[in-house]
C-alpha cells in the first residue's frame, strides 16, 4: 500500500519520455494515484514533467498540480497557456482553484479567469479570491450541499442528488432560509435513517457550529479540533451561508502552525524549506544570526570588564560556556512548555502556581548541576572558594533563566506577539549576557576581586 | 460561536453546586457543548467536577470524559465505580472506549469490561486493547459500514440503515467478500446518485487504500494526508477488514508528532506539559541539562588548555560566547531545515546539491558576520592581527557548524533515530566544544602563541 519511487521507475519514465512513447507512459501512469505522480514530477526536470503533464487527462493533472512542490508547480504553470490553466481549474474545487490562481501574476490571473468555461464555477472562484488567505474565507470552498428549510425530505433528496454531483465529499447538509441565512444542519446519518416523507423543518438540527468569513484560520482550526468537526459552515456579516471549511484544509493549517513554531525556535523567520533558494534561506536566517551577534557583542564587553577577575581566577572563565549552555537550555525548556501551554489552551495567562512549580524545577535541577560542578572543580583545581563562587552563581543564573523563560513568552502573548519567538536565538543570547553579568557579580561578592 | 469561560460563569456553577441546585445546573449545562463543559471541569476542583459528572446524562458525560485533561480524567475515573465507568464506555465509540480503559489499572480494567452491557461492543473494545497504541490497530475503531460484494444495492441500503445506527459518521462504505476480506469501497456519493436496483459488484470501486494493523501511526498519518483521505480501512495479516482510522485521530497524531519535535528541539525528552508534576518535569528535563553540562565540562578543559593564549590576547576569550552562540544558531537552523525536510519527504537522504547550498548559505552568512567582527574588533581594540585571527576562525567554525547541523540529522535518520534530537542541546553543546577547539587552533596558526 505504500508507494516508493524507485530509481528503475524514474529511469523507465525518463526513457519513455525521450522515446516519446506516449502510449506506454499513459498505461504506466494511469494506474497511479495523482499524489504519487506528483512525487515523480518533483524528481523529473521541468521539460520532462511538462511533457507528461500534457499527455495526461486534465482530470488527473489538475489533482497533480495541487500536490506539487510550490516551485515545481510555478514552473509547470509557467509553461502552460491561460486556456490550458483554465482547463485544469475547471476540474478543481473552488478553494483549490482559487489557491492556484492566487499564485499567478495579475495579468495571467485575469486571462485565466476569462478562459474558465463554467461560469458559476468562475464566479465562485473570483469570490474566494477576495478573502485574506489566513481567514476562514481564505480556507473555505463553495462546494456544499444545502437545502431550504421550507422543503420536505423528498424535494430535499432530489435536490441533493443534483448538488452532490459537484461535491466530492458530502460532510453535512446545511439548512438555510429563503434569504440564504444559515439555520441549521441535517446529518447524512439522519438522511439514511429517516423516512423520506418527513418535512425538513421537523428533522433538521437547529444548533450548528459555524465561523465567520474573517475568523482567523488558527481559530477555525482550534474550533474544528475542539468540537471534533469534519466540516464547518462559513457565514458572512449578515449570517448568510457562503462556504464551508473541511478538515483536510485544517490539517494543513495545523501543520503550518507547528512548523512555524519549530522554525521560530530554530531561529528561522520565514517558512523556508530544503528546496528553497540560497537567497531565500539567507533572508530567513541571517537576521537572527545578526541579532544574536549584536547581543553577544554586549557579552564581550561584560567579559572585557571582568578581565581582572579571570586573570586572577582562570577557572572562572573556563566555566562560562557551561554556564551559558545550562542557562540557555533551562530557559528554552521553560519557554517551550509555556509556548505549548498557550497553544493548547492549558495555560492562559500568568499563573502563580505554574511559576512556583517552574522555580522549584529550576531550583532542584540547578542544585544538582551546581553540586556536580563544585565537586568537579574541587577535585580538579582545589580552589574551594572559587568552586563555591562558581557553583553558587550557576544556581542563581539557572533561576534567572527559568524566570525569563517563563515570563517572556507570557509577556509576548499578552502583547499579541507570537510567544514562540521566546524559544529562539533572541532569548538564548539575552540569557547569555544576563547570565555572565550575574555570574561575575556573584563571584565578585564571594571572592572579592 | 466562540465559547469562553468567564469568571462569572464559574462562580455561578460553583454556587449552584454548593446549593445542590441540580435542576438549575442541568438547565445551564444541557445547553452547552460537551467540549465546553470539559473546559469548565478543568477549572473546577475534583469534588465539584465529580458532583456535576454524576447529575449529567451518561450520553454527555462519556463525551466529556474524552475531552478532559489526562490528570482530571484520571481523578474523575478514580471516583467512579466499575459499573459507572462501564455505563460511560457503553456510550462511546470502541476506539475511544479502548483508550480510556487502557488508562485504568489492570484489576479495574477487568472489572469494567465485565460490567459492559453491550456484549458486541465489549468484544470489540477488548479486541482493540491488543494493539500497540502507536500503530494503526491502536488508532482504529470498529464502527464502520460494510457490505458484502454479493449483495445488491437494495439489500445493501437496508443493511446500511441498521449499521449506520451505531456509526456516528459514515465516511465510506467498505465492500468485503464472504471471508470478510476487504475488496473495495462504495462512496456515499455513489449511494446518493445511483439507482437502488444496481448490483453491488457493478458499482463498487475495486481500488481502495488501506493500512495494516501494525502500520506505525505516523505512516498512517502520512498516507491519509498524502492521499487526502478522511478514513482508511485497516486489515489484518490475512487481509480481513478489522477496523478503520478516521481523520480526527490523525489530527491528534500530527499534533503530537509536531509537539514532540518541538520539545526535542527545546531539550525535553518526554511529552510533558504545564500541568504536569514537578517530578515529571524534572524527569523530562534534567537528563538533557546533565548531558549539556558533561559536554561543556570538556569545553572547560579546552579553554584551560589555551590559558596561555588568552592571557596574552584577552580579546580572544571575550568573543567565545559570540562564537558559541553563532555556531549554535547556524547549526540549529541547518538541522531544523533538514529535520522538516525529512518529515515532509522533500529530503530523503544525503543530497550533494542540498549540502552545497547549505555551505553557500553558511559561507555568505559567516563572511558577513566575520567582517562585522573584524571591523568592530579593529575599532575597539586596534589589534589587527588578533582581529583577523578571530574573524577567520569564526568563518571556519560557522562552516563546521553548518556541516554538522546538516549531516547529523541525516545520519540519525539513516540509523532509525529521531533526527529531531539534532536540534536539541546535545548538538548545540557539541558544537560549542568543537567550535572552541577550532577557534583556538586557527588563532594559534595565525598568532603563533
Amino acid at each position: 500500500m505504500q508507494f516508493k519511487i524507485s530509481k528503475e521507475l524514474l529511469e523507465q519514465i525518463e526513457q519513455l519520455i525521450h522515446q516519446k512513447n506516449d502510449k506506454e507512459l499513459e498505461v504506466l501512469l494511469n494506474d497511479m494515484h495523482h499524489a504519487d505522480i506528483a512525487e515523480i514530477f518533483d524528481e523529473l526536470n521541468i521539460e520532462e514533467a511538462t511533457y507528461i503533464f500534457k499527455i495526461l487527462d486534465s482530470e488527473i493533472t489538475a489533482e497533480i498540480l495541487l500536490e506539487l512542490e510550490d516551485d515545481v508547480r510555478e514552473k509547470i504553470l509557467h509553461g502552460l497557456s491561460a486556456k490550458e490553466i483554465a482547463e485544469e481549474l475547471d476540474e478543481l474545487d473552488t478553494d483549490d482553484a482559487a489557491d492556484i490562481i492566487a499564485e499567478l501574476s495579475q495579468s495571467k490571473k485575469e486571462e485565466v479567469i476569462s478562459e474558465l468555461e463554467d461560469v458559476e464555477h468562475a464566479k465562485d472562484i473570483v469570490d474566494l479570491l477576495r478573502y485574506d488567505e489566513d481567514t476562514a474565507g481564505g480556507l473555505m470552498g463553495k462546494e456544499m450541499v444545502k437545502v431550504n428549510e421550507n422543503w420536505n425530505v423528498l424535494t430535499c433528496v432530489k435536490e441533493m442528488r443534483i448538488q452532490a454531483e459537484h461535491v466530492t465529499r458530502v460532510h453535512s447538509i446545511y439548512v438555510v432560509d429563503d434569504e440564504n441565512r444559515l439555520k441549521g444542519r441535517l446529518s447524512l446519518k439522519d438522511l439514511l435513517t429517516t423516512s423520506t416523507k418527513t418535512p425538513i423543518s421537523d428533522v433538521y438540527i437547529k444548533k450548528v457550529d459555524y465561523v465567520k468569513v474573517d475568523t482567523p484560520n488558527t481559530d477555525v482550526a482550534r474550533i474544528m479540533q475542539k468540537y471534533d468537526l469534519e466540516a464547518i459552515p462559513v457565514v458572512d456579516e449578515m449570517g448568510r451561508l457562503v462556504g464551508r471549511v473541511t478538515i483536510d484544509d485544517i490539517v494543513d493549517v495545523i501543520k503550518e502552525e507547528a512548523d512555524k513554531d519549530y522554525q521560530m525556535a530554530a531561529g528561522i523567520t520565514q517558512d523556508v524549506e530544503a528546496g528553497d533558494s540560497v537567497f531565500e534561506l539567507i533572508k530567513a536566517r541571517l537576521p537572527w544570526l545578526l541579532i544574536g551577534m549584536a547581543i553577544e557583542i554586549v557579552a564581550s564587553f561584560v567579559l572585557k570588564g571582568n578581565e581582572v577577575a579571570f586573570q586572577k581566577y582562570t577557572t572562572l572563565i573556563i566555566f562560562v560556556p557551561l554556564l551559558s549552555a545550562t542557562a540557555g537550555n533551562i530557559g528554552v525548556q521553560a519557554s517551550a512548555i509555556v509556548v505549548q501551554g498557550l497553544a493548547n489552551g492549558s495555560l492562559k495567562e500568568f499563573s502563580k502556581n505554574y511559576f512556583k512549580k517552574e522555580l522549584i524545577v529550576a531550583m532542584i535541577s540547578g542544585t544538582i548541576i551546581s553540586l556536580f560542578i563544585l565537586l568537579f572543580h574541587s577535585i580538579m583545581y582545589q580552589q574551594y572558594q572559587v568552586g563555591i563562587a562558581i557553583s553558587t552563581s550557576i544556581i542563581v543564573v539557572i533561576l534567572f533563566a527559568a524566570t525569563l523563560g517563563t515570563l517572556v513568552p507570557l509577556f509576548l502573548h499578552r502583547n499579541k506577539i507570537d510567544p514562540a519567538i521566546a524559544t529562539g536565538p533572541f532569548i538564548t543570547t539575552t540569557n547569555d549576557v544576563f547570565g555572565i553579568i550575574i555570574y561575575f557579580a556573584i563571584a565578585r561578592l564571594i571572592l572579592g576581586f
